[in-house]
């Protein structure tokens, strides 16, 4: 039986992962019509009876009828209580339970009358499962399993989850609100209790050890719903990478702004996560790299994703992306310039005509340019709303911040309700920074929280850093386009090819792994495998001199260091020596076998690079790009993408790299072809996508990149297979 | 007549900058016997009203008598008022007048009256000066001026500053202080305010526009009051680079912390900055390094500055490095583990015997190795305490943090009671970091607030900033010597040989630039300078093949790019050809004169580095060393500092190059002559101090360092003359 609330999107690419998200609907988990509790309580003291009752508390708000479970009782708490779900009586033609929330620790065993009585959600509070060792895992792979068999399309949140999806959440805030999904409750408290100071939440799913339903999931169904402008996410292990960024794709096409603390930053981070939630954190750089590709916002702390996604959630797009700093003292908008420039910012300078008409109101001597000081007295009077409305007219500005650092009512006061003011006449993002360590003060409380159209913060920092993620994301989210729809989906030509290279646990020859880069395209120099020093000749004669000897045999690297490359012999007779010497430090180096001598064609002078793919636990195959040589492992001068991604993407990744000057063409130098060097990144993706499952590791080190126009050669290369 | 108060301290370096700090007595200032303020008035409404009432309110907190000073009046709020200070009655034997206040619009005019009282500090309020313009730096250059010459010793604060020094600070706070200097006063309002919430506060010196007295003076002499545990700074702009080092390095010797925001990360700022304070500011990679050689604490924002000051006013050095996360989630604790681990922060595992303790108070499952993760339940009973003392008790543990992101009060109130009831009974250092954003619950404002012994953040990214400063802080301290210790007074016997080489103006030939360099005993390959074919196979007979044939002229760099450069011959007619082609190429170049033709050793395969000095306009001579090649500007991997510096300081620029595993020896590479490369920088340093009147820039690219024993050889360099 198929379930309707799923759409599994049986479309893949390449590599077998699905280019269709999968989606639940999760509006009768989140709106049931009927609950259920399972091991509902009224006996005083038992943790149980809480929550049945917040259960009762809940349900009635949202409009649900509760029905109690427990075999052990008659009533609960004047509710009648039955022994199990099929003993809930229905009236013909109703809906099943919408949604059982199981307080028993074993919620395996209940989850046979959930599947006969058609029930759609279940919550499991139980822990004891992966967090807790090899047996728990073993018992949450259990529980995974019964719920993946279930034929009803039941879908669990949990274990190890509470009751935070329950909560009461205020509801006399209006405008758009934050949705929150956390893998730690406690980590979720400090943005729900944003609500206190006037930022709405809507939804607060903690999916704990996510046997079933999964960050993603609420990603994706969050993002449809017209009342979210921001998704903020805790996350400490992402489940199922290839899910989670169809999920972010999804909100990236939405335009709905995902904003993440994702642990694991360092392994101290790491080695907890491990043991809190039982998943195993993904290396960070490929973490960075997937959330930049589809625009998840990634943040360190707690504080900073509440004000992010608070900040996205509430602002309009940006009219432009110019940011002025304007403040009561030069020290406070010199300061605050500063950081906001360092942070990316674009403060532009204020036209001549803009200034002289600021200078209406502030004194002469002060430098309205941008930033705009006004000296503080114009604030307290007439003049700070003309200010205001000045600069907010510019079509050049989009964003205003005004850092209050002192508190001095007779001019903060004012200004703080000119602000407020001025925010309800205009769509431009106004931003106020009140930097009173205290946070009592009446305009602050009172007047700036009580607005919902100033974004308010309380440190220079946590503002420069939202207001650049406001910018971005609306750019991000303007010019963007799906690398699913564009992701290959039929093998290449080659592949059928390179796979009859590979030689599962090998480390091939260099000989052999340049048929696989030949396979896929990649340009490699002329070059002849021989067995022979006559042959070296002759082959040397074909590529023409100068020629580079190398000894190619499996599982050896470093080839240099063992004495098997000799360069630049230009006769017969260099060639002749050559192969007799690299020979015999094959012998010396206790090679068993070469395949043979690679007599190879001399390449001309290029940036050296390095094109490699790798494979991350969490999102597969990757692809990195990086200068080469021996400053690979010296400066880790590299830019890594997981699959899909497009050319558009490649360049992104070089001008990451400290090198590129190097290819653009620096003092003197040529500029390099770039284009080739995208088209073998391009190449080695396809590569990671079709070969991912047989070939571990691919390195092309040195891929000389010439001048423009003359391509890109692959001198060396190494393959591990699987 | 010398003025008692101030020890200008003759001793020099050889570049004729001070060894000893000026040092000023501020006792006088801060609790003057008794002030003047001259232009006093009680007229209504009148800004100098409020100003003189607020003096005179200070003057009594202060014990000291204040006389009020205007030609206009006879009384001033039932004081006597006289017309000028000549006037004010002094009793025979009586001290002179401590303190001035002048609320005049020319400061100027009422210098001769100063110093005719022997006033021994005068504050000027009056703006007006360098902040606004060319006018105004004439103006404050002739206010200095007088200052200077003022024969009594007379010590000006100002002009452009204001009332912060005299506000009402709370007395009723014990323990280290945070002493507060300040280049814009509305910035110090935040650290100001921290009063509120326990913080001490021992003093705040507004410097504002710093005709004479500046932040080093205040730094000299905070760092010698007992009662202040770490010196806040906000700066603008550094007035005199070696005269703020010379205060840090005394701070550094007294172990008092100095946190500092020093605005100009970006252009942005500097242009603020400039035209705020009308100072230069100074490149801000030089700041970082001074910082650095100095202990000083450079953060961004002022809730940074705020924190960190704080926590070092405070806490007792540490016992350990061992820092331990100790929370009732663990989420929690995996997010703010990985979180101090990023910011260098190293968590020991702790022991099996102390885990073993741990658990028996926190159950089996969960993990207390470090971050300790509670789950919750043992923090609300007599359990929470026990896990305390056991963790603190351990002697890896120097720090415990204990972050409590959202209160929950049953648990929470009593983790936070025992956390102030503990840190009691240790002198290690105890943080607890209140997450909620509200900061208006009861733990938080009275429990926590109300101890001295607990240092209490609000965000998880100060917190680890800010203990990531104290323990550097402490280690720096404890293993500090001062470099002006072992600065160098005389110069040394190759500086007269080099000023013959400098030709004022001009880019010096490379053949000159390496005499500077011979001068200074940095080695140079063996090369004789010719100016015939013959003369350049005698030369290469002696200097030995294969040779490099360089053309040598004044202002003539990028010499390869011009064809100058033939490197690799190997016979006489090879020499022969080179020398014509390259005296060809020189005329074709538009090349008016060579000094002749270099005929070179060739050098064996080293690493190439750059070493190099530079002038920064506040600091003066600076030293750099990177990576060398067409590297120095593609990737910048330089490192910086700001002489005098020793040994132990270029080792640790080494470091911070990304390029140092070439330099340590990676994979098959052998290690290099580290301690050649650290004489070559440190002989190039002298180079700086004595040369740098006259010497702009030197580059020194590439230096090739060899292996480890072979020393270190100057390829090629380029001077620059002043």
């Amino acid at each position: 039986m198929r379930d309707p609330d799923i759409d599994t999107g049986a479309d893949t690419d390449v590599s077998g992962r699905p280019l269709r998200p999968r989606t639940v609907d999760l509006d009768r988990f989140f709106r049931p019509t009927s609950v259920a509790v399972i091991g509902a309580s009224d006996t005083p003291g038992r943790p149980n009876t809480g929550i049945t009752r917040q259960l009762r508390a809940w349900s009635e708000r949202v409009g649900a009828r509760m029905h109690a479970v427990n075999p052990g009782r008659e009533t609960v708490d004047g509710l009648p209580c039955y022994p199990d779900l099929a003993s809930i009586p229905s009236e013909p033609g109703e809906d099943p339970i919408d949604l059982a929330v199981i307080l028993l620790a074993d919620p395996a065993a209940v989850v046979p009358q959930l599947v006969e009585a058609k029930v759609r959600f279940a919550v499991a509070f139980a822990s004891g499962f992966a967090e807790t060792g090899e047996e728990g895992r073993a018992a949450q792979r259990r529980l995974e399993q019964l719920i993946a068999d279930a034929p009803t399309g039941l879908r669990l949140l949990g274990p190890n989850t509470n009751l935070n999806a329950f909560e009461r959440f205020r509801d006399d805030l209006s405008g758009p609100a934050i949705a929150l999904i956390t893998q730690s409750g406690h980590q979720g408290r400090p943005l729900f209790t944003l609500q206190e100071l006037g930022i709405r939440l809507s939804h607060w799913a903690p999916t704990g050890n996510e046997a079933d339903l999964e960050v993603a999931d609420f990603v994706q169904w969050f993002a449809d719903q017209p009342e979210i402008g921001a998704i903020a996410a805790y996350i400490e292990g992402i489940k199922d990478g290839r899910g989670f960024l169809l999920a972010a794709d999804h909100a990236a096409r939405r335009g709905v702004p995902v904003v993440a603390v994702k642990v694991g930053r360092t392994d101290e981070g790491a080695r907890m996560a491990q043991s809190h939630t039982g998943k195993l954190t993904g290396a960070d750089d490929v973490v960075d790299a997937a959330f930049k590709q589809y625009g998840v916002i990634r943040v360190d702390g707690l504080d900073e994703l509440q004000d992010t996604a608070a900040l996205l959630a509430r602002a309009k797009p940006p009219t432009a992306p110019g940011v002025v700093v304007y403040s009561i003292s030069g020290g406070t908008g010199a300061h605050l310039a500063d950081m906001a420039s360092a942070a990316g910012l674009t403060l532009p300078q204020l036209g001549q005509a803009k200034q002289d008409e600021l200078h209406q109101w502030i004194p002469e001597y002060l430098s309205v340019a941008n930033p705009v000081d006004n000296g503080g007295h114009p604030v307290g009077d007439w003049r700070g709303r003309k200010i205001l409305d000045a600069i907010l007219a510019d079509p050049d500005v989009g964003v205003l911040i005004c850092p209050i650092t002192g508190p001095f009512p007779p001019m903060s006061d004012k200004l703080a309700q000119d602000l407020v003011e001025v925010a309800e006449t205009t769509d431009k993002l106004v931003c106020v920074i009140w930097g009173s360590p205290l946070g009592t003060e009446e305009a602050y409380r009172t007047t700036l929280l009580g607005s919902s159209r100033v974004a308010v913060f309380r440190t220079f920092g946590n503002c420069v850093k939202a207001v650049a993620a406001y910018l971005r994301h609306h750019e991000f989210v303007s010019d963007y386009h799906s690398p699913f729809d564009a992701a290959p989906r039929e093998s290449c030509a080659g592949k059928a090819k390179a796979q009859r290279v590979l030689k599962p646990g090998e480390q091939l020859s260099e000989f052999a792994a340049k048929q696989l880069l030949r396979a896929y395209g990649i340009r490699v120099p002329r070059e002849q495998l021989v067995n022979s020093a006559a042959g070296a000749v002759r082959a040397a004669g074909v590529v023409g001199y100068p020629v580079v000897l190398k000894g190619s045999a499996p599982g050896v690297a470093h080839k240099t260091e063992l004495g098997l490359v000799k360069v630049g012999l230009t006769s017969a007779s260099q060639v002749r020596d050559a192969f007799r010497e690299l020979t015999d430090n094959a012998r010396a180096a206790g090679i068993p076998r070469l395949d043979g001598v690679l007599v190879c064609q001399m390449v001309g002078a290029g940036v050296e690079m390095v094109v490699g793919m790798g494979r991350d636990v969490t999102f597969g195959p990757t692809v990195t790009v990086g200068m080469g040589g021996v400053f690979v492992e010296v400066l880790r001068d590299t830019a890594v993408r997981v699959p899909p991604f497009g050319p558009a993407d490649v360049h992104a990744m070089l001008r990451e790299l400290r090198c590129w000057p190097l290819l653009e063409g620096v003092r003197g130098l040529p500029p390099m072809d770039v284009d080739a060097l995208v088209d073998v990144v391009l190449r080695v993706q396809r590569m990671a996508l079709e070969l991912g499952d047989d070939l571990g590791e691919l390195d092309i080190n040195p891929l000389v990149v010439l001048e423009r126009g003359k391509g890109a050669v692959a001198l060396d290369a190494l393959a591990v297979c699987r």
